[in-house]
């Protein structure tokens, strides 16, 4: 179950793609049928597909255990043709994060 | 705690704010000390705020029960005001999504 809370020990990933409705199905079957690239970097803990309704967004909103391990799957060859290839569908808004605060009732 | 998963039932909004880095702080406390207003609509669910590293993001990642809570919401006079004083910090791209796809070690 993947869970956002604000303990330490988690490095957030949340990558907005900016894309036409037709390419968004493109796009989420091409990041899950490559889903096992970023399965096996050491550190990687989940990945999670948002699609929105109107078509023009996916983002995908990522858990690490840590900068280090992003950086060690950065160098990763097929990590590197992967998001190489995921890139070329459309813009994307790369950013590394920590959870700042949440609210739930 | 706050999960995210594919089960139906859950509307995700999540909300990117673009911001110089002397705002970043400023836009998050400003929507924790309002945080009672959205956690006091009904189908409200979680709100989590993440601060990019870099200090130029803040992204808001909110669950609802329902379009039509959100919806009901979107019309509550203290909700409208707190959406629009947010957005007076800065440009933010606002969608609603579904999640499309989850992957887990």
């Amino acid at each position: 179950m993947v869970t956002i809370s604000e303990q330490a020990g988690i490095l957030t990933v949340i990558n907005v793609f900016t894309l036409e409705p037709e390419q968004q199905e493109r796009l989420v079957d091409f990041l899950v049928e490559n889903k096992e690239i970023p399965m096996r970097q050491p550190g990687f803990i989940s990945a999670n597909l948002h699609t929105s309704l109107d078509g023009t967004r996916v983002v995908n909103y990522i858990q690490w255990r840590s900068r280090e391990a992003l950086e060690a799957a950065s160098k990763n060859p097929d990590f590197i043709a992967m998001a190489k290839q995921a890139a070329e569908f459309a813009p994307h808004d790369f950013h590394v994060y920590k959870v700042a605060s949440t609210m739930e009732v």
